[in-house]
């Protein structure tokens, strides 16, 4: 593990770590920001799970989450979204292969070799953390997009693992629409009954479930009707008694903009589930 | 004018508009962020001047200054930092020419055509600013290294035009460090007394004064030592008697994660010295 970049802000570190991943066989980046009481004491951990496109470098350059961690005393840990490489298998489309790994592991080739992302946020990058850094071992997960796709999907099959979890603007049901199709149909083959296990309504409507979700969602997002709907989401909710606040906001986009504007909510809303848990 | 770009955040409008500069004859573009309040009335404006290789994108991508704008009441209005265009005179250095205009105007074939930065930030710009948005004409200035010098040198020699100038990390004395003495040789020619206007240290030493200086300076900056020399500002200060804060921090680099750890309190600064002025 080499420290790869390393900058002071709110009294804290923003790290950038490379290291060789075993589950997806290629080098991969994470992001860290240790906060000023991480010198002194053990810290909880937010994992934050980035979109299409994005890297380790987006949300810790835009969305301003380090000045919340600081006054909370969270640790975030922020991983890229893909295995990469030139000898990682690719598309020259934004939504399949390299910044697209939707947090599934892949059966099918050539996919499979590298795109392990599900066992890799959840099992080896946590692991990880908590050998080389001042970490509390609990730990919530957030995303956006195709990130709080991840972030829904790793917490609503690992309840135990995950103490809280929220999202900004998911994709709440990708096997009922184009990005999820497409992404799904590649990594997973054609039979949609292995879709199900990696799709959020699907899995509470099987009856998986946390004990509350947290969403914000745009109403000015060019994706919200045709790639996320929401809406699917809170029904699946309501029908299965899954407690859920989706906030729904006039005039905000899906960009970093939108982020920047509410993520001290979700830090907070995690701090307070993470530090009543230590307390128990 | 045409709005090239939109987004909302903190309850307010971020916009990069487009436009034919007269002064710099060539197409430009800036940012301005209006918050909520300027729906309602008009507002004084902060101008904020970017470093080199910047252009009106890293601030508003980076920084986070539209919270604490829309928090004080305050509209943030961000220029580009050179001319820009193919027929534009340009270097292939990035501490000369387009993303370096270093806010004077030059003299020198080929740079005099377009490279009227000085001008530009202060008359044609407040103008579009004031004949489009809604705004009090009360304004104050800041900025980021060479864009810190650009606001200090404006500031001085202008005193009754802003209310007040903070920077971070700025260029004091470009006549005396290796980026002033390349981009002033260049611009304005090898005589250095035609350097001195636009020298911060100079200005103060000839008995230019505004009433109070606030700088932010970190102490792991690479280019503190070399280039910024920010002591030459603090002793021109002293002996001339200018009100001056030069804050030093430890660990801070020379990076938008410093900037973004300080700027409330640079927003703070002008909003309390622009509301005072308005209710005199």
């Amino acid at each position: 593990m080499e420290k790869v970049e390393s900058y002071y802000l709110y009294g804290g570190w923003q790290e950038v770590w490379s290291h060789s991943s075993e589950t997806l066989d290629c080098s991969m980046k994470f992001a860290i920001y240790l906060p000023e009481q991480a010198k002194e004491k053990k810290l909880p951990v937010l994992y934050y799970l980035s979109g299409l496109t994005c890297t380790e470098q987006n949300v810790m350059t835009k969305s301003g989450i380090q000045r919340y961690a600081s006054e909370q005393g969270v640790i975030i840990v922020m991983p890229d979204t893909s295995p990469r490489g030139e000898q990682v298998a690719d598309s020259p489309d934004y939504d399949l292969g390299q910044g697209a790994g939707f947090y599934v592991n892949a059966t099918q080739s050539p996919w499979n070799k590298h795109y392990q992302m599900y066992h890799y946020i959840l099992n080896e990058l946590p692991h990880l953390i908590e050998n080389n850094f001042p970490v509390t071992g609990k730990k919530s997960i957030m995303g956006h997009s195709m990130g709080g796709h991840g972030a829904l999907v790793l917490a609503l099959k690992n309840p135990e693992k995950y103490v809280s979890v929220s999202a900004f603007s998911p994709i709440v049901s990708p096997s009922s629409v184009a990005w999820g199709e497409k992404a799904f149909g590649h990594y997973l083959g054609e039979n949609k009954q292995d879709w199900k296990k990696y799709d959020a309504v699907n899995l509470i409507l099987e009856g998986n479930s946390v004990e509350h979700i947290l969403v914000d969602q745009g109403l000015a997002d060019n994706f919200y009707q045709s790639q996320l709907k929401t809406e699917l989401l809170e029904n699946a909710c309501k029908q299965m008694n899954v407690n859920i606040d989706v906030r729904y906001h006039q005039n905000y986009d899906h960009s970093y903009y939108f982020i920047a504007s509410f993520i001290e909510d979700h830090v907070r809303y995690h701090s307070e589930r993470l530090n009543a848990s230590l307390s128990q």
